[in-house]
């Protein structure tokens, strides 16, 4: 009976396994099952969470070769560097202090063209300024005795470290220099400090500081010579990427606001992906700016000079963030419950979908100036375009109660009715309101962007056709006040003929 | 007449020295005297510069004292590093590489309690780790002859440098062990390098490790028992002030939209500091961000434990941000050219001025909850509240039409003048009902924030009067729909009566 009834169990015991599941239908399988089955459940999961973080990082490698290869150019780097142990003769050169130069990869060796050189420049410039203050420091310290000496070194590493670090928080130094003042600490520490045991205080400096300048080399050579990323290049190329999907963006959100009940037009299959792009603008204004402090310490390299406007990219990045922040806000006019009446919107889609093609257009061409770095010859007549349906729009807002109340024209002696029908249609017009001056805020916003990148293309000397910029740039901006002007009065020109 | 003329000459360069400037009066000023004009000029620019630089950070140390409070403490941790050097019998102990533990200490010690035990424990486990596979490899190496131990001592230099490299690219290893893998890099390339020529390789490694620990103790010690500063208590203070900003930002906006025309309230003096408050809100993710990747490394401090939420603050941030944005659209209304007629606009300035001290009182209050760590008795009737005005808000611009068209009610048969009255005034409504839309949209997504602090409130186990939170929230959204359902059944009613 006992016998049976172990057979019972390990036969259910094996079932349990058998289909993988830790259900407790066997109150009695044994300890040894249940350690088995909780061990193989960690495993698995131990081993889906390698696999899903290999995934991940194979994914990022895909998505960006370069990544890759920076960390061949880091090992590379690091292997060269270690030459210098393995060869004699050249171990005899710089001693022990081979050591720096593999630290100095390893610190300084960064993604960017412009991230190295800083940190390099950085590197040497701390190091050096704080030798030759430290010895200095060391010279009077000996000059003074036995008793004053520890007191003179630490006085001055207390307040010279005191001042660096605090000189790391002023932003003008940190943009620049933080690794410089972080090196200048370390480096005058370690030779004040040495400096008091160390007797050949000049060779080690010497050998230090040689070495120093191999590894930064080295890391300039590499990072600039072999498949080199440039922080500038990088800068431009998010730029205009993101103005692309900033426009991609307007046009998705206006399309599926005005195709909302199941019309979806053929041309956009991916709403959500292109709905999203403008949230890339909003989220890069930190790796804009660290480009641009990085772009300022490289040399020219391809279509760019050394001097050339990066701070301008910054300006042209803001603007078009404070056109993102209007274009969460028309997206979310999207999700909003008061939908407008069917009526109302289908009067408007067609001149909301013409404006929002034609600001997108503006934008793509804006986006493309920058891209080929070449003045387009059409976009004063697009933003012309641009400005003239905005201005339809207007129009059509302003006609938008009487088309809307037609039973008010026909039965005027109706008074309730009428009431009640232009109240409702208030009511319904309220969203598509919204949206309309919305879009006609956007409009402005690009026309602002448009002009931070002409003044980027005047900065930098964009080719193309050659305009007297400065000249139109004035009448411009009184035509539209002109214009908008006359679009008021012609408004209530038409109104009085009805 | 010579001498006259030279006289003249000096008189007029000594009057054009007293005032000053270097205006081309006197053409023939000699050439000493331009230049003693001109290194004047760099003189004082140069002064200029240096007390304006100064200045600036005077102010930084003005502003947050707790700044010069840092740089004292790294001041101290190194003197107090350098004593290893100084003290004979120490110096014994750990020898030459007491200078790593001033490294530890000028590389480790940071801002934050959160961020030096990070980059502590990053070094310790880095170098531990890195020193421990240096060694395996080591020992391969030196069994495999003396051909292939170069090489692989090269070839698992390339391998792993390269491979640690890339792992910091993946974001999740990026967030918290940057620092480790960079650490590790070095480590193992120092070792494994050194180890070819160094023969005492365990007794140096055993230094090294210990004189980084004594190192990052040291630098825990004084970062967390001498005016620690917590990563996480200043992002919890971050948030709440942020908050407040945000409120005082939209009660600012409002108010100067609806006092416009001069008729300024003694409320408010500087209407321009606190309209941008909502900036800092805009701007601060990447602060945030980094603040909650710090805290969670921070033990057990003052009102926190050890496994408070802190993601919990970013989400927070992200809906404080998304309410930005709209705040940002409700600032540029205020410049836009399209204004309301002051007859619309004193209409609906009071319920705009009570939606929005009512919204802002609610996030003074969520704010309130934030800096006190305690449930608000009064947040859900406040929010209540706000519910109740955006209604009547609604309200108001449902009946604005009827309102605004009193000739239409009094004279039904003259049909051109009704038409072009209620026309125009539907012109002067757009930027008003825009303003109130966004007004709306503010008011939801500042329920969206009450929703996120009061998950913080449950996560956190904020004290304060216990309610059943998940029990009363459900029937609220409902009661939201059913309310707005009723609200707008109830204008078609009203309008039916008139």
């Amino acid at each position: 009976m006992a016998h049976q009834e172990k057979a019972t169990s390990e036969v259910e015991w094996r079932i349990t396994l058998g289909d993988g599941s830790s259900k407790s239908l066997v109150p009695d399988a044994g300890p040894v099952s249940r350690i088995w089955i909780g061990l193989k459940g960690l495993i698995a999961g131990l081993v889906l969470k390698v696999w899903k973080f290999l995934k991940r990082a194979w994914d990022i490698g895909v998505d960006d070769p370069r990544k890759v290869i920076h960390c061949l150019k880091v090992g590379m780097a690091l292997t060269v560097v270690s030459l210098f142990y393995f060869m004699r003769p050249l171990y005899k050169g710089v001693g022990g202090n081979a050591m720096w130069a593999i630290m100095t990869v390893v610190v300084v060796f960064e993604n960017t063209v412009g991230a190295t050189i800083c940190k390099s420049l950085n590197r040497v410039f701390g190091t050096t300024l704080a030798g030759f203050l430290a010895f200095g420091v060391h010279w009077v310290a000996s000059q003074s005795g036995q008793e004053f000496e520890p007191l003179i070194t630490g006085a001055s590493v207390f307040l010279l470290a005191s001042t660096a670090t605090f000189s790391r928080f002023i932003p003008s130094v940190k943009a620049r220099f933080d690794y410089g003042a972080m090196i200048f600490i370390l480096t005058f520490s370690l030779v004040t400090v040495s400096g008091y045991r160390v007797d050949k205080l000049f060779d080690m400096a010497h050998q230090r500081i040689s070495t120093i300048i191999i590894g930064t080399s080295l890391c300039i050579f590499v990072t600039m010579f072999i498949c080199p990323i440039w922080a500038g290049e990088e800068l431009h190329i998010l730029i205009s990427r993101n103005m692309d999907k900033l426009a991609n963006s307007l046009d998705g959100c206006v399309d599926e606001h005005f195709n909302y009940n199941g019309e979806l037009k053929d041309s956009d299959k991916q709403p959500d992906k292109k709905l999203l792009g403008y949230k890339c603008v909003l989220s890069s204004k930190a790796t804009e700016e660290s480009m641009a402090t990085f772009a300022r310490w490289e040399p020219a390299h391809g279509r760019f000079n050394f001097k050339h406007p990066w701070q301008q990219y910054l300006k042209i990045g803001a603007s078009m963030r404070s056109c993102a922040y209007c274009v969460e806000a028309l997206n979310r006019c999207i999700d909003s419950e008061n939908q407008a009446s069917e009526f109302t919107k289908k009067h408007l889609s067609n001149i909301c979908l013409k404006v929002s093609s034609n600001s997108s257009s503006v934008m793509k061409e804006v986006a493309k100036t920058i891209k080929t770095m070449k003045r387009s010859p059409s976009i004063d007549f697009l933003v012309e375009e641009m400005r003239s349906t905005v201005q339809d729009l207007q129009n059509e807002l302003n006609f938008l109660p009487k088309l809307l109340s037609p039973p008010e024209v026909l039965h005027p002696e109706s008074k309730e009715t009428e009431e009640t029908t232009s109240t409702t249609h208030l009511l319904e017009v309220i969203p598509v309101v919204t949206f309309a001056s919305l879009m006609i805020e956007i409009s402005s916003r690009i026309q602002a962007i448009v002009e931070t990148v002409e003044e980027l293309a005047e900065l930098a000397e964009f080719k193309g056709e050659v305009q007297d910029k400065d000249k139109q740039n004035q009448p411009n901006t009184n035509r539209i006040v002109a214009s908008q002007l006359n679009d008021d009065q012609q408004t209530l020109k038409a109104l009085e003929r009805v």
